[in-house]
């Protein structure tokens, strides 16, 4: 055995980063070299490129081509440590990050880059209904689900209840929704229809609905035009200005309408993680802790808040999009900063953050790209938006296998991951939670 | 929508197979062009290559490449019906087959092909800590249990814990348990000590133990005696002539021996699916149904038993053994048994099993081959395994992958698959059975 959990003895400061996504993983790698010794916290054991989570929740893509162990990403960091473990706090005047399980872990600096989850404004009891799409378990959730309403329908008696269980609705037309809306629209209309016999998939209604006025609104509007032409064209019944008032397991309120849905997938809100709350920080509506212009606490200068879980305003005074290339250079700025903290280097100009543009897939044939002076549409943005997403994959076994498996779907228009799998009724995953399951498993309670 | 379930007024004999495995799959492929009219019923929607599923355990590869959505196989089989459902048994008077859920499927042939799951012996109760290797489910949960139990013993202060979270016991010591001994060793010793700082991952102990006298006692003493040696050079621990006597959360009870470790894997025995009991058949003690010469039931000469639910000795009076090739062979020759039923050509003689031989890897670079003449051990006979096993896997698709990963774990001794997923404690999966999940997702209950 190494040593055991006594900290090492060891003069390094110490930096610790709590959350494996884009932030966090960007600042350890820009802090190669800076001579100090990080600690990497999770409670998951990989990093996800949640930018193709929607491939992933519908069957393009399987979960272990957008996701990656974090230990594998450093291996050969020697100063970066990794624990699988859940944060439940932070105690600021000991310095201290505090576990479910195992002994707190002293720091010098802090970097909390927790990111966030979806959020129901209120009406939490619709997450039993209506899945968000944030982890690799929502993307698996929702395949199930979506693969799973084809199937009832097809052993469905009842032509009221077949027609619910082939009702699809997605609330959100951000990115996210449009992307999912999409793809369940050309699995039902031109991808399932030659798999079933009792069943016409194609008669299947996927309902895009969007209490605001437009769909992708953060998108030029003759963008966002072409997105709802587009989506239309694709099957998907576009629903603007119209607010969901509740989801149940069968049937999702849309103003005073009742619709008949088995699935309903939330696409609509996000909510930081309680970071903030740990550390005491001032937090936005959204619960994102607002950071100082080095993206430290004002409160605790040693304490740095960066991705989805940091409320930032860029110089013009507009928020800092909750995106992964946002995160990623929030991560690579806070690594800069210490690295000036630990006197390697002068300090950096307050945080600023650049545009690189907008993407958004319409299917799987088209897109929209917008960067700022140039935009574009249809296939040439979808290509554009495919090159983008494989050349920022990491790992070359991970982009090729990507590329490949895109290239099946779009030759043979087959999908590649289209898989059921749920917990087993016989196997205790299916047990209370804290029972049996808490008891083989401890770290994923 | 395409007509309901009232039976589709169809002339055609009505073939009923009940399960999606090697046996089933295969029957309904020799039955192409047969005029006859098939119903596939599966309680999962993908065909499992089994034979490979130690692999998707151990990190090699992911689930969707070893299964494929049955509705994919048979798309373009417009005579080939697939219903996802769980068989609750069969009325032979009626001669319908009985769904938990929707209408009975009525038969004028019926094929049970419904395999066979793992057998505790008695001990029922050991399944909660030993899980066994069936399903993309077990699979799933067996490497999470592996790969949690590294994190574990990572983030572990006390040194008897940590002990107890390195050491793994696999019980039984036919091909699936060498198999799966043979990784986890390698896991332990030559792929993850790189990703870890705190402890020395090749401190684990692996355990491999065998109620009787020799390892893959149906291999030939000498093949049997190089696969013994060669798991020790992996660093596994072969215990023979040991029995298991208990299974807990926390230890492997070895005669009156109590061996501290919180990963135990079963694969010592086999018990067949209810099928048997479903149609009043006379079974053997691991509930295989006794079958005729040609494979049916002498109650129901209609009713056929294939796969790892029949219980069938050839003319030499052997017993068939339960692997892929018997259970294709099987399928196979109930379809031109059906085929001559309905009249298109003669009945075949009694089935006779033809053994092609017995193929087990010791870890990722050696295997032990015995085709009876010729055997072969080592290199050579892993290179003739895992083309045999390409060559085997269904779509083209899949084998391309596979091998892409193979070649990539061999030149890389880095592994593809090492993502741990759980039903996250946030969502209602993890709620007890038959409440939120169960609303939500019916068939998987």
């Amino acid at each position: 055995m190494k040593t055991a959990h006594q900290p090492i003895p060891d003069k390094r400061p110490h930096v610790v980063v709590v959350g494996g996504g884009f932030a966090g993983v960007q600042c350890i790698k820009s802090l190669r070299g800076a001579g100090a010794r990080i600690t990497l916290i999770d409670q998951r054991n990989h990093h996800l490129f949640q930018p193709l989570l929607y491939q992933a929740a519908t069957t393009i893509l399987a979960p272990s081509e957008i996701a990656w162990p974090l230990r594998q990403l450093f291996r050969d960091r020697q100063d970066v440590t990794t624990l699988m473990g859940r944060v439940t706090g932070v105690d600021t005047s000991k310095r201290c990050v505090l576990l479910k399980r195992g002994a707190p872990v002293s720091y010098d600096y802090l970097v909390l880059a927790t990111g966030a989850r979806h959020s129901y404004f209120g009406h939490d009891a619709w997450e039993a209904h209506a899945p968000g799409l944030k982890t690799l378990e929502d993307a698996t959730r929702i395949r199930r689900k979506v693969l799973q309403a084809f199937e009832m329908a097809e052993t469905e008696d009842d032509p009221e209840a077949r027609a619910a269980h082939l009702t699809f609705a997605v609330i959100g037309a951000g990115p996210t929704g449009v992307e999912l809306a999409g793809i369940i629209a050309e699995l039902a209309h031109r991808i399932l229809p030659r798999d079933f016999r009792r069943i016409d998939t194609r008669a299947a209604r996927v309902l895009l609905i969007e209490a605001g006025p437009t769909v992708l609104s953060a998108f030029p509007e003759q963008l966002s035009a072409y997105a709802r032409q587009s989506l239309a064209g694709l099957g998907v019944e576009v629903m603007t200005g119209d607010a969901v008032t509740g989801c149940s397991a069968d049937a999702v309120m849309v103003g005073d309408r009742r619709i008949p849905c088995r699935t309903i997938i939330w696409a609509a809100g996000v909510q930081a993680s309680p970071a903030a709350s740990w550390v005491g920080a001032s937090r936005d509506r959204a619960g994102r802790a607002f950071v100082g212009p080095d993206l430290s606490l004002a409160s605790h200068p040693d304490i740095f808040v960066v991705g989805d879980a940091a409320s930032v305003s860029d110089t013009a005074g507009q928020a800092v999009p909750g995106i992964a290339p946002a995160a990623k250079q929030m991560g690579a700025y806070v690594a800069a900063v210490i690295r000036a903290r630990l006197g390697a280097r002068g300090a950096p100009g307050p945080f600023v953050y650049r545009h690189a543009g907008n993407l958004a897939t319409l299917g799987r044939r088209a897109a929209i790209a917008d960067f700022g002076r140039v935009t574009l549409t249809g296939a040439v943005a979808w290509w554009v938006w495919g090159i983008a997403h494989i050349y920022f994959l990491i790992g070359t076994r991970s982009r090729f296998v990507v590329a490949w498996n895109w290239l099946w779907t779009f030759v043979t228009r087959q999908n590649a991951a289209r898989l059921i799998t749920m917990s087993d009724p016989r196997l205790p995953q299916a047990a209370p939670a804290g029972t049996e399951r808490s008891k083989r498993s401890p770290a994923s309670s």
